[in-house]
């Protein structure tokens, strides 16, 4: 099944209409069946057979036919002026594929570039006090000239100033929408809107012409934390959103920090909150990298492999056969296979040895491509 | 060997002049000898059989000579109107006795309270900002509301803002000074000096006439630390006496509080420090109280044991005659079998088991007394 590669989206828009279907569910048949369009293929059976799948999502898959609305959405798309990534894309960020529930496609209005690997989040109260605003500020400024993408949900207050800050600063940013990413919410911030999605990106999981609705921020702000290394808090009251943000990040193995403030000042009291609950306290940027600065290292490390990416001289044909397909491209095995021409056995006996020296990685979707 | 009750100050007084013995050095004397008169009498032999004593302080154990040092110190003592409570006397602070170097005495104007026990320490810079007073009052009025008795070293800034906070909300206060407990100092804390000494006490472990000498001011912050449950850091900048209070403090096994401010405040780096390391962020008395409530219910279940302090209807004659004798004073376990005419092993047995009972309470020097 080959389409345009317009139509290409159609499956993936599909994936998100189905009726009990939710982000953790197309995240267990991507990585099983890889695309969409062998999803809807499937038979009940080897659907059913997938770990943990919901009934109710395979008879929303089984029965799925809402195909006018999946154009009506690649419509709008292109009425738009948005591009889709989706999960298997390799442009698809690195780090937020690995969280329990990544959308299976972002809607891009901007550019997504490898080096926003290296982000983090600064989020805060809607209702920052000039304090507030100063320390975003100059934390932004901070990790933009330290060439880290600043990630936020653009909302105003604190949200804001960061966004403006590291644009400001020449930095890379990314704003997370709870509403459709068409839309610059809210109205006040059109400009850094503009500025955003040409410096950076504006992203959103969401249909669109989705409304702002406050149903939506919470799961919006697992986004804004699974995109980054860490979470840094500014001010947030008790009840904040940024809080709920703080706590995904922990679910999801990222950092948490918290700017604190005077005693007294019920904008603080969130951050004061989370730094009694381990958060780290932050004074200045440098604390921030000192913490994420391991997780960095460690990508360095990994960006040593780059250097072996000669094969050692006494590699056999078959195993430079393989090398040689997976240099461009990511492939799926069954595409390995029927180009290498080799069995299913051979080839994944030389693809895990080839993982595991560091050569090769594997992605969601057995899916394998040169490590660089 | 009976002295005047004056008198009995004197080999005390002789025991802090002896050179090469410090703090930690009396309290293994005191510990093993009970009464300094024992170890000005003792032999080479069974001093040089301590655990742990350095041959210089034998030496100048053995060699001491300035008892005309000793008058005078007495001299003025009295001219200073000046008490003195010692290592071994009952309303000697308990908490203070189990640091690893309290002072073999304490000069007191005014009055230690068992109630005192209920302590928390309130330090920080001298150079306060508005903001720091402002929580060292708040802190300090709440303390001293719920019973506590605030500690403090009667400096400038939150220290002296610490003990009139307590004062004006009639509370108890203890300041612990760098100098002579004879010394108002600063100067400009004459009339608080006078205040504390009438509703607390004004204690050092310096000779009367001691000039507050920067060189004694970590000295003196151990026993701040140590006489409370916990320290509270309010505002200090990095190289801060209060974090050395601090860092006392942990190596006590007390609590340590720090209180947050604005970060680019330098008066707050101190505390931000320290709560990066473990302090408990403190934003009202609220969160102090939280922490050090087991220790205090630990407290309230030995005081459960008041209820206990009739023997059982089964006791023997023999228990009964040494409970008596212990229900006023502590006695030692020679006057104990003095006193009662037993054999030394049948009393060494009858107080071993009454104190695991929970009737007796041990002190150090083999004395024993009434659990209360």
């Amino acid at each position: 099944m080959t389409l345009p590669s317009r139509h290409e989206y159609a499956p993936w828009l599909a994936l998100t209409r189905v009726k009990g279907l939710g982000a953790v569910g197309c995240k267990k048949l991507l990585t099983q069946f890889a695309d969409p369009v062998k999803i809807f293929s499937a038979t009940p059976a080897e659907l059913k057979s997938i770990d943990g799948m919901q009934s109710d999502a395979l008879e929303g898959l089984v029965s799925f036919s809402d195909w006018a609305g999946v154009e009506e959405e690649m419509r709008r798309i292109d009425a738009a002026g948005v591009s889709l990534i989706r999960f298997n894309d390799k442009n698809y960020p690195a780090r937020l594929r690995t969280i329990a529930d990544p959308p299976p496609f972002l809607y891009v209005k901007g550019e997504l570039r490898a080096a926003d690997d290296r982000a983090v989040a600064i989020v805060g109260s809607r209702s920052a006090s000039d304090y507030g605003r100063r320390v975003a500020r100059d934390l932004a400024r901070g990790l933009a000239s330290r060439g880290f993408t600043v990630v936020s949900g653009m909302a105003r207050g604190i949200d804001g100033m960061a966004h403006e800050a590291t644009l400001n600063a020449q930095g890379r940013t990314i704003a997370v929408l709870g509403s459709g990413v068409d839309r610059a919410y809210p109205p006040e911030h059109e400009q850094l809107y503009q500025r955003i999605s040409e410096n950076g990106a504006v992203i959103s999981e969401l249909p669109i012409g989705t409304r702002p609705l406050a149903f939506n921020f919470p799961a919006r702000n697992r986004l804004i934390s699974g995109l980054s290394l860490g979470v840094v808090v500014v001010e947030a009251t008790e009840k904040s959103g940024s809080l709920i943000t703080a706590s995904l990040a922990l679910e999801q193995g990222r950092e948490v920090f918290a700017v604190p403030g005077e005693v007294g000042s019920s904008r603080s009291r969130g951050a004061h909150q989370l730094i009694r609950q381990g958060a780290k306290l932050v004074e200045t940027v440098n604390d921030i990298v000192e913490e994420i600065a391991p997780q960095l290292s460690k990508r360095d490390g990994a960006g040593e492999t780059t250097e072996r990416r000669e094969l050692p001289a006494q590699a056999a044909d078959d195993v430079r056969k393989i090398f040689a397909l997976l240099q461009e491209h990511a492939l799926h095995i069954d595409e390995v296979i029927e180009a290498s021409g080799l069995s299913p056995s051979k080839v994944s006996e030389i693809l895990l040895n080839l993982e595991l020296q560091g050569f090769l990685q594997q992605f969601p979707g057995n899916r394998y491509a040169v490590e660089r």
